[in-house]
């Protein structure tokens, strides 16, 4: 397969490059790295991406998370900022993508622990997941020619647990391998319109 | 208790009051009718009814739902739009009437079906609905003063049926006691981040 990896150097996406690579043939894209580089908030650049690239089986999407929030203080202006990058800038990513994708091929797109068990000061991040689940249902129903979406849903990745441990002492971090082998699984699996929650 | 009832007149509004009424003091509030006009997608009037309307114990926001959209065609401009009124009008009534709800006070927001089934043509209502859920869940773990908040997730309503069951053949009307009940156990229970799931 062919097998496009935006993120491919974020904390998930170094780790599931390099389990793919010996199989697959994979594009990396990245904001400033990679061999394409792509900025997902803008629509023009995911269409120079699809342009670019073409022949794609798989198209994955590791997005970054956003920042905490104040509930007391919370605005709609701060959560729409939430939105952009990681809930629109995936959902972008499928609604221009589903044009260029091969025959059966599959989207994977990365939510988060958030949308179903609930944090303080992640009310934002929480929303973008709840949606993000919510929209792959609606596109494995929607989505042409045989193509598949799934979304893996990652605890605290334990690669990252160093860094953000202490502000969500309550979260066990999740092995890596488990994370890439939920990203493996959509990919090479028939599953379609399923959210992989990978946490304890 | 008193209770401010946003979209009184709608379809379920119109079921819900008279069976709160006996028991309880109603606010009704709506875009032109009602004791208080309110168009929630505006944060200033929002903030403008909550200074009108003081003393609240309860505030159910029963919201209109969106237009059908095309997968094929669709852009973030188009889902932007289906999130200012049913996602945004919500979360800035929770976000802004936070502040002046009595202690120990409920919100009741309305979420939908597509959240978790979805259907051709909803991808928009599909992520409203599922960002709302996962707002619910991070509200009741952040609202202060002892106040709950609670969803309730309607699938076609019966009083809707004549209009729209051509649309979704698929989906079995609710029967509107039902929908009653499920506001109504949310706002004089204890429930607290529980989305009910009012369809068959």
């Amino acid at each position: 397969m062919r097998i496009l990896i935006i993120g491919a150097s974020g904390t998930i996406g170094k780790r599931l490059t390099p389990a793919l690579e010996g199989k697959h043939e994979i594009i990396r894209a990245g904001r400033t790295s990679g061999d394409v580089q792509v900025d997902i908030t803008s629509e023009p650049s995911i269409k120079e991406m699809f342009q670019q690239v073409n022949n794609i089986d798989a198209c994955v999407c590791i997005a970054a998370s956003g920042p905490l929030d104040d509930f007391a203080t919370l605005t709609e202006t701060q959560l729409l900022e939430d939105l952009k990058g990681k809930l629109f800038g995936q959902i972008n990513v499928v609604l221009i993508g589903q044009h260029s994708l091969n025959n059966n091929g599959s989207f994977t797109l990365t939510s988060g622990i958030f949308a179903d068990v609930p944090h303080k000061g992640v009310t934002g991040g929480g929303i973008v997941s709840g949606a993000l689940h919510s929209f792959v249902l609606s596109a494995s129903i929607e989505l042409p020619r045989g193509i598949r979406i799934n979304a893996v849903s990652p605890g605290l990745a334990a690669d990252s647990a160093k860094e953000f441990r202490h502000l969500f002492p309550a979260l066990p971090p999740v092995p890596m391998q488990k994370l890439v082998d939920a990203y493996t699984a959509s990919i090479e699996g028939n599953h379609n319109g399923q959210i992989f929650r990978v946490y304890e």
